[in-house]
């Protein structure tokens, strides 16, 4: 399996948003793969994706296509997961995956390479990829918290359509050509489109991402409490979210609150932590009105963080603005991230089931 | 001066979003002037504008033109109240500024009439209407402080367009039509029209509000924090804010996090007491994805609250959702409303400077 010439990878769900990302982000960071395979439903197999220059037909995702298979990349939803997965890792695949299937097992890595890399020794031939507006999350707290430590967590977020699929995508544009010429709107995919209702999503604001659960959250917000504590391996950590979509395409923005356990902490030493921390980008002056926004942030792999300032009352509050594209550092750019980071540390030889 | 023949009530910014609500809702609530004086810079002095079925032509705004007004209502920025609202105040009138103007005057009345409506007892002729965002905030708060106290609010704002004038609103649906073309953008007015950058709105979210003060707060959320402890008066509550502006023209929406003072408060308790509560509509049930959102708010004066559900850490914490039309609550209807409570408990006569 692997050596000198590379790897077998598979990327399952590769006509989806993410899949196509991730298929990128396989060229663009020249990962040693001497063999991708594509795999999608039924319905895709036989059409063709572009890897390298050469047109790569996509075959149907079933069992027998991961025979062969070193690194299979997973994100066509949570069903095709917990239907594919473990016969990928039977057949001595390495699955990193990006839906909520397995995230909260704990026998399953939970991984942001910035934060917890070296949980990535201890894979079963599963790893998890975090949700999108976790990651970016966490990889701008876990500079902070080795230095100041890290009580309490408040964020609120404002998230793009493409978390929720290309059809969501093509909704809001429609959507907004619609709104602009007056026309009905007529919505059938946001917030969820599995859910009851649909409400528009162009030029508002919708308070619900994924079903809601019993205790009022919806599935976005627990995913965001339970896999920040998970991957920081803080489960006593206070976090709490609410999860709003929000009228545009790429990067997930924001908006956290943080309490620390060191009273020494300033915005300066923050700052200085988080410029000089790896995959975070610092854009933070107000003097020049220098702050990331989704639209700056489409497209690059990094996490941008910008107006870090004190909280008013409390002295160990801090608030901030995190801004990452979701495609990217948010599904598509972790994962073949981590497949990196297996191969760097010679990790993805210990996947025996 | 007024009457059982009603009042002579002076709008200025006539031809503004704002303005324009203000006439609209005099004539909706049936408001008793029996004279409505349309004022406006002297560009646009000589146009008309509707009024009760007639048209009625706009006049220069001017010291002079204040003779014989018993109510002016101010929207047409910080500059010309400063400039003009002294003025009429001399010459009789009582004034309600919608700008920034005088709002922290310590002789200045800030009022939500349904959370500190006495304060307008005290007016010295000259009483301010909150910010927009201010003032949904509290008046989702003051049924909770009533019961349970309050000691903390951490909110994030969610902000329409049409909060930075009409120029803004026509900015966004400029930007969205080049957007979906594939045209540049050419941002000239938003985030600060007066500021140094401007950056696109159209599908953007913009983390900047208003300028930036000396503590890296932009002045927005400085407003927040200190018209919420004025309002509520509560100088020692904690309050932190943080306001963006996004892609939708109408209505402002916050997610809340509270701490009260009585750890006998839940869900159901305050869902109760803002059901029960004064210009408050409550729009909350998961189970049916009931939530408000911007769009279901616009044209509407009441304040609507969602997604209430309590911190899964801190016993005395909640979190939840306010939306209201920024144009109606946020300013045009609390102005007027304001003017119906000085009518009512008759403290329009004791305007005396």
């Amino acid at each position: 399996m692997g050596g000198q010439n590379g790897y077998v990878v598979a990327v399952v769900g590769a006509t989806g948003a993410v899949g196509q990302k991730m298929i990128q982000t396989l060229e663009q960071r020249n990962f040693p793969a001497h063999t991708l395979i594509p795999l999608a439903s039924k319905r895709s197999a036989g059409k063709t994706v572009s890897y390298k220059g050469e047109e790569v037909t996509i075959q149907e995702a079933k069992p027998e296509a991961f025979e062969g298979v070193d690194i299979a990349l997973f994100s066509a939803g949570g069903a095709v997961s917990r239907q594919l997965a473990r016969e990928a890792v039977k057949r001595g695949a390495v699955v990193i995956d990006n839906t909520s299937a397995f995230r909260m097992d704990p026998d399953v890595p939970l991984v942001v390479p910035e934060v917890n890399e070296e949980d990535l020794a201890d894979h079963n031939g599963m790893i998890a990829n975090p949700n999108c507006s976790t990651i970016q999350m966490v990889a701008a707290l876990e500079p902070i918290r080795k230095t100041f430590g890290l009580k309490r967590v408040i964020v609120s977020t404002y998230q793009a359509v493409s978390g929720a699929g290309t059809q969501a995508v093509e909704e809001l544009k429609q959507q907004t050509r619609a709104f602009l010429d007056g026309k009905e709107l007529n919505p059938e995919i946001l917030p969820v489109k599995s859910d009851q209702k649909h409400y528009p999503i162009a030029f508002n604001a919708l308070p619900q991402i994924d079903v809601f659960q019993e205790n009022g959250y919806t599935f976005e917000e627990m995913k965001m409490i339970n896999e920040t504590k998970k991957i920081m391996h803080m489960p006593d950590l206070k976090v709490a979210a609410t999860c709003v979509r929000l009228p545009f395409f790429t990067s997930h923005a924001e908006s956290v609150y943080i309490e620390v356990e060191d009273d020494t902490a300033t915005v300066e030493k923050l700052k200085n932590l988080l410029a000089a921390a790896e995959g975070i980008v610092l854009e933070d002056d107000p003097d020049t009105q220098t702050y990331p926004t989704p639209l700056s942030a489409e497209g690059k792999r990094d996490v941008f963080v910008g107006r870090i300032r004190q909280d008013l009352d409390e002295k160990k509050g801090f608030h901030f603005w995190v801004v990452s594209d979701n495609l990217l550092k948010g599904a598509a750019w972790n994962s073949v991230q981590i497949a990196e980071r297996l191969v760097k540390n010679n990790w993805l030889t210990r996947s025996v089931v």
